[in-house]
């Protein structure tokens, strides 16, 4: 753990050169993690950034094969079993993924607990949730969802078919983490999703244009 | 990992003179864990069986209020960040529970990776998969559905809404696993539920009236 925050701050003096601003995309099985950078790609272009992808897996390159064939640099990595990433597996893919200038997607191993711990040298820690998953996860996954800096509610068209409250699931949110920006999202229909771009544009700028 | 195993093979000889089978109910958060518990408690009743359940989660008692709130006995372990149940907690909780001559869920932490590999003295790792999550995630997860001994799919009533490939699915699934019956469920509505009691009813008498 203390080694991998060595290798995390070392990674963020190599990706500051890149000029690259790192996400570390985080969420359960099946959120919709792939769809959402899918989605939100077209607009950080737009906003004149590069997009780049480092998938994390247990196994299989499903969602790297996806990416590539819409036109989006992915690298996929496979942990073998591990149930996160870590810095050294960042640091690899980084070395394989040429782009510069721009966003880095770490499509975090589908999980709300492990990957909350470990430093990716990532610049925001994005947490994916799903109106799927029910409105009570934010009083259980606790530690995920404190480690949140921002939050993107995904599958918003469809909540009425889960009886979502989102009332509720705002007051468990709350309950751990009162700074993190939630935006209700769908990454299918693309709502919500200029606004996510907006944040990342906007920190964007922050770091590198001061 | 070691120390695990034995203390299972302890807590086997236990259950078995309790008359208790136990369900390693494994899922991603909020596949509908719970609600399954509470659709299929009234078949096993019905065969003459008691139901008890461990509800694993990092924090809360959610799952434990709603459970007991419906007239199931249910002990809750909080496991403070840990991304799986081991034996040790089991039998803590065992100790708790009352429930004899019947069936034990096991609800454990929401995760597709980590509990897999945990012995819990289990009878049966029974895998809750959701159509909310995409056909793909055999294909991800190997572990856990290579290790499962059966299979819930569930929210099978919404899974137009999601573009739901069956056909992939199961190729994903007998990529690793041939043996695992798949049942196509919904715990909100009821469909399929019966079929997973009369298996677990089935094994049961197999184990106790041979």
């Amino acid at each position: 753990m203390a080694k991998n925050s060595e290798l995390a701050d070392e990674l963020r003096i190599k990706t500051a050169e890149r000029k690259l601003f790192l996400v570390n995309l985080m969420a359960s099985p099946g959120a919709g993690k792939t769809t959402f950078i899918e989605a939100i790609t077209p607009y950080l272009r737009l906003a004149g950034l590069n997009v780049g992808v480092i998938e994390g897996d247990i196994a299989s390159s499903v969602d790297t094969d996806r990416l590539i064939a819409k036109g989006i640099e992915a690298v996929q990595i496979n942990t073998g079993g591990s149930c996160h990433l870590d810095a050294y597996m960042i640091e690899l893919a980084l070395a394989e993924l040429t782009t510069t200038e721009g966003i880095v997607f770490i499509e975090n191993v589908g999980n709300l607990i492990c990957p909350a711990g470990f430093d990716l040298a990532e610049d925001l820690k994005l947490l994916l949730s799903c109106v799927a998953e029910g409105d009570d996860k934010a009083f259980k996954y606790i530690t995920m969802y404190a480690a949140a800096e921002a939050i993107a509610l995904n599958k918003w068209d469809i909540a009425s078919a889960f009886d979502f409250d989102i009332a509720r699931y705002f007051a468990g949110v709350n309950a751990v983490n009162e700074d993190a920006p939630i935006f209700k999202i769908s990454a299918k229909n693309g709502e919500g999703i200029a606004d996510v771009a907006a944040l990342l544009t906007e920190k964007y700028k922050q770091k590198f244009k001061p």
